[in-house]
């Protein structure tokens, strides 16, 4: 029989957000606006997605495997979902397994009313805190780490809300930024490092907590800061409070999604993605000069890196890539045959821009190294003359924890060949990746901070900002670059 | 109650072609290969598509409302279209209403065997032989115009295959490229004008039939010539055959493919569609320069052409509008309240990209104007100093008859309003659109032959050159252009 | 992998009658009326159900796989039926083969306008007649006879309705039983032998056509008679009016309707069905007396009989064997232990109402034997002393080709062992089936008149009552009985 | 627009019991027998039904809206669910609400392993309960009492799981019939009053727990004896043992079970169902006789009892009401025109076996009245001559709250009316209940022993044999009947 599966060139060779989360306090219609701005935070996320929303006395909750503009654009969906207040989340299937019973935000009657909670990251002790709780007698029903936030705050001994949610949050480690849902309030919360985005943003008035900064442009709000890392923050009918829960360290934001995760238009502490990716671009000329016709983009996600490396390098940029607008995540791969033929389902190569030419190829990064393969070879079958890669990051040697899923590092292909090595695989005329301190410098930082890296990179560097309890299989192995950089959370 | 329709904003104002067809001959797996080369053709209609396969005594048919990849990915789908002959069609879903009825290709068992037929046009007399065959007494199944030809095939009072089907598009007026399947052989054919594309395609010696030659290149397919306008070529066992069933004429293909319908990837008679459309962006900086800081393009539809003008006006191309990828056709409008509040739900405009500057923004056409009136505004609101709107083919003043979807006259911008009111329509600083001389220019025309013009331009310049007679509800009126194999209508 | 069939000792081991048909004629909501009346006559076939309706300018179709309540109570289904005028039907999958293109009404805009058909019943000449009209290019979209009936109207060169469905109906051999609708008219038409059941109905001075009057019943509506064998009665504003088209025949209703396929609380030509088969039961008993504790019937079907028989010969009747009412048409046969586990999906014999007794178990009619093996195991399992099987019909020995399924003769118990070894087969002490002579009696005659035999029983006799052209393969063979207009197959 | 509900005269008007449990312990394909044998239980509750099988690792979940035969036969369903243990449930949708989460069995790893259970009955403290638990920090998924056990096992201080399992049951008031299944052993339990049936069967050394014996005769396994009232049943590899945790107390099964909701081939306590619905027949022509022509019965609940009237009373027993077997649950009710016209959607009345006679109708109780005003003027309109109620059980008079879906008492019409003035309102000729002693009578009881009931009869007396604190708002109201009895759970 038949696989229903990816073909080989056609994977979708990228690491993935797992989440994007938003919420709207005080605003009629509050889950069609929720539903818009799922739908603008749909690249973190396209697996299932839910709204939960409050009235006033009752919540309202709707999960669909999907994307949003399949299930939540659909009148009688989104008219069930009554009240002026919701929070709604957007997720990647990876973490904690499919299903619908794994689809947030997770909801709960607690003992002082409902709590509805969305989170976007990954927790690095989840199992551990679980087999506690479960010796306690909680009851898990998904397999998500969230759940156990909620389950913290359930448990909790304090009396009020914030309190209970404070007790909970300083329990876990790793990567949070979360939106939760009382019958009272709205919080938003980051953990200390900040490693997530969360902004916050208004609208008439109303206050808005969201992933990136494209979720409020889509409905018109204004963008009015940052969540700080370290920060909760409650809005209620009166308006803010902020706490600062945790012992203060320096934030170390994802690096990442300047790369890739965020969309082009979103900002994220006053950094404009599409610019950032730009001035990666024409760093990368800077770091890896070629004599070459064109520049030709992986699209979609190489474009800015390879209009900025084209303005820097005086070589014509140049479509030569067209993409399927319609690609679906699996195909047929009937027989052998069809298979070994090498269908094109997502990107075709136009020879006409490409024969004859020396081809300066721009993506944004190397995970495994068969789609760079695949690209490289149709290039050349399209007749390039010579065909240079430029990869907009540096070589990704590490899985990442934090909430974005990637495969183990014997998977990644710099994680077990040199540059040359790779260049070979693939069969580029030259490669080169940008470097981490270009990287850094593309941020406007005068290089990285080894002592106090301003960003997390671990996927590059190997130097995880937090301990990973559940990894270490022991709660005393402490990680070095924890200790070194002085700060944790305990 | 909610209603579920396109925010006006969001409509995608644009004409549509209605459809793309595929056939192989003598290939295993031949089903799962037009199903591969349908997702290739997804741009030419995305409501439905069906696969019709022949195993060498019996007929498969499967059809199914939405995409390629939802539907023909299914192994038990494609499983059930045995054998080594297929054809396909995917459809855009106007013409003659939707339903299942009406996805193609139509089978039939007529009297000497099964006759499957799938067709790219529209025939402009099909109500007129529908109404005489009903008086016979045949029973239609569908509204769809392609029935007809089914219909006169099988009334036809000739003996063989070959002469009944020569019989019958003998009595059609309009745009058809067909593509047949019967128990012996595979027929392609195109109108005596050749309105419509059809290319002619080899995989390892099985022949291919296709609307466009980026459905060759998805499988490796090697592209043999265009299949000629009034050509009839049959293939079977032995190879190809070629008829010319129809008077002799010059050819007059749809100009408008190179504007917007086709892929940038494909060719036609020898013209790249993207170096036309590059060609037809350089010709219009040409006509209508302008002093800026920027060109962005209205993606994707105008990013060649407004690449195109980049280069040779020597202005920087951005990429200033981000299209949102998870963009389906209806999204929430659940109150009066939400609509107004114009949402984004496809576009965002980038700040940082357009803050203070002078924008050359590139689209390939005008229809209705509401997305351009939008679209500026949007552009406006992120700070641009000046908006100079540039539109890469002529003012649109004319419904198509030929298979595409179009509004009625009335409602075409340009069709009532001169290009000064235009230009306050969408509140642009400045607009200009490509002449009809540039048009022909670039596709390396002196200029447009007005006694016998080399395309067909009806949308620009209401230059039908074919009778309508369902139009004309008199079967009397002969169309001057028909009569003059060469004239035109004026 | 398991197999998902129905388990041996489940398998409805009956005939099956193919459809049941109904129309109103000028009534506010008549397609809810119609769904009512379908509902009602669910008994003859589970399939599938069609409604067409007519609102004095437009048709509406809706046809769909599955129960009247499943699809037909849907309030969006039927407001999309307007209109007072409406008819409709429901199948049983065999005849022609399953899928939404065989599911009745049949409807198609004629040259003079719309016409729906609904059949119940089989035509012995269909592939005959489709042949024809296919060298005539007339096109099927179904594999089903009905459908040559809408041709032949098509065709007709008669000028107006009734006389161009005249003139299809004459062609026509077999069975049939049909319902039309046209924009002027409401048809009723039984073929000349009168073979399926057509009732008129009257609701509040709206005509009503039906297969059984428990399709008048179910809406309260008046039975006024039954339509006449060979009559074609037509319903328009104005009233009835009555045409003989055919050739005058004696009658031959199916027997088998009264043994089985109608409903009991309906009545066919003056005979209520429960009371003709208490009656059976009575005649049972009279001819195959046994001394015996109880009688129990095989439920539903063998009932009434067993009523009949219990009060004839003064043994109690008793409800030995238990239903469960939620028996679908399949269940899992996982693997071959639980195969051979004999599991009882349907039926369970209730030890204690049998242990120790001498059981008479009444069954309607012996198909395949399997059944009434399994049953009878069962009712000895359960204690019984001894069992005696007495069945409502005598053997049935031939296939039916109007309009019911059945297996080929080769299947047929009867057609294969003589009554001793049926006996043995089922291994009851012993099984005494009606016999022919008592069969009419049960129904006021005489006995069977061999000459001109009052109804069809070509089941039990092979006697069938019209040609079976598409089965002997030859259109010069003529049936003797419809030459002789009276005669019989002998 | 048009309402999708329950016509009125079609409701079904009867007490519904809530739930069938079913489990088995060592048997290969576990799971297909465990929907075998709810599928013999499927008339204990339609709306949704699960499965949990457990294959010596791993635990396997299916939940599904529907029947049994629409959702467990399908075999990817079934071969999802490995192993040779299971437990499963069948539900009736009232308790708890609908939706998925309430679909039995509940599952939930706990610290030691993971836990299934399925509940037939309801709890009178379980809001209680749960109350508390949430103080505590427990997390309720579901609305369903059932999860209130769960979570009891779950937060219990004891050690093994026996142990956990005793410490929660031992806080339970109300009807429990439990099956529970961990990674060791199954567990079955009764509340102390033994109010819902569970017996203890064998298939070939394979322990079963099931709710009827019918369940055991599908699969063709052995009764083994009912498990005791106050009895846990523990089955492990090596056998089963025994525990008694409650305070021992007479026993108090629903009699109710006997009157409608068991199987009538199911036996309880050594009383066959059937066999007593005869007795009660028989006692209810004793105590209201009649000079009458036929008796009949509403089918098909009230079969059985009739059938012991009209041989006790020595009148003809007749199927004179028809019942439509292809009754879904709703039906259209499109117009106020139809809803007035009184379709006979599950019933009709047959006029030949009634016309002109007096009827004895039998039907099994009186809920709110409707049905059985509906059908004695069904059974008027066919022309009886007289029309004399029966009713095979006492006046329903008060709610039950052990697990069976009853009207608010209000609704209830022996409630609110005489039995005068009950005849007035069905408006029968004369209506004659069966006395609560002859009741106990039909049982071999000498009569109800007030002091000690022998049974639960409290829909009928009113008498609740447990503390309904829920109910009383109070945990220290103690309802008299239930102290005067002498026996309480504390």
């Amino acid at each position: 029989m038949a696989d229903e599966c990816i073909l080989p060139d056609e994977a979708d060779d990228h690491f993935h957000d797992e989440c994007g989360v938003f919420g709207i306090f005080g605003r009629k219609d509050a889950a069609a606006i929720v539903a818009l701005g799922l739908h603008a935070l749909q690249h973190r996320g396209q697996e299932a997605a839910g709204i939960v929303s409050f009235d006033g006395s009752q919540f309202f909750v709707e999960r669909h495997i999907g994307l949003i503009s399949d299930n939540f654009t659909k009148p009688a969906v989104i008219e069930r979902l009554h009240g002026s207040r919701a929070i709604g989340h957007t997720r990647y299937a990876t973490a904690g397994g499919s299903g619908l019973r794994n689809v947030q935000p997770f909801f709960a009657e607690l003992a002082d009313g409902g709590f509805a909670i969305a989170h976007n990251g990954n927790l690095t002790n989840a199992s551990t805190i679980q087999r506690t709780l479960q010796k306690q007698g909680s009851i898990f029903s998904s397999t998500s780490d969230t759940e156990t936030i909620l389950h913290l705050v359930a448990t909790s001994k304090e009396k009020d809300t914030n309190a209970r949610f404070i007790d909970g949050v300083r329990q876990l480690e790793g990567a949070f930024s979360l939106v939760a849902l009382t019958n009272k309030k709205m919080i938003g919360c980051r953990d200390p490092l900040g490693i997530r985005p969360l902004v916050l943003g208004d609208l008439d008035g109303s206050y808005i907590l969201a992933s990136e900064t494209c979720a409020l442009d889509i409905i018109g709000a204004r963008y009015v800061r940052d969540v700080k890392p370290g920060e909760m923050i409650v809005i209620t009918d009166h308006g803010t409070e902020s706490f600062f829960p945790f012992e203060p360290q320096s934030s170390r934001f994802c690096i990442f999604e300047y790369v890739y995760f965020a969309r082009p238009d979103s900002s994220v502490e006053g950094h404009n993605v599409y610019e950032v990716r730009k001035r990666i671009g024409a760093q990368l000329a800077l770091e890896h000069p070629v004599d070459a016709d064109i520049v030709i983009p992986v699209p979609d996600s190489g474009t800015p890196a390879a209009i900025g490396f084209a303005q820097a390098a005086g070589i014509p940029f140049e479509l030569g890539i067209i993409r399927n607008h319609y690609v679906g995540r699996t195909f047929i791969q009937p027989t052998d045959s069809i298979r070994h033929m090498g269908v094109k389902l997502k990107h075709n190569a136009n020879r006409r821009s490409i024969e004859g030419k020396r081809v300066v190829l721009v993506d944004d990064s190397i995970v495994r190294g068969t789609t760079s393969q695949k690209i490289v070879q149709m290039v050349r079958d399209a007749g390039a003359k010579e065909v240079h890669m430029r990869i907009a990051s540096p070589p990704t040697r590490a899985p990442c924890f934090y909430g974005v899923d990637t495969p183990s590092a014997s998977k990644l292909l710099a994680s077990r060949m040199t540059t040359e090595e790779m260049t070979d695989f693939i069969r580029a005329n030259s490669l080169g990746f940008l470097s981490i301190e270009g990287l850094y410098r593309a941020l406007d930082e005068a290089g990285r901070n080894n002592e106090a890296p301003q960003y997390c990179d671990a996927c590059f560097t190997k130097d995880y900002p937090t301990r990973l309890t559940d990894q270490e299989g022991s709660e005393n192995l402490r990680h070095p670059s924890v200790l070194a950089a002085g700060g944790h959370n305990s």
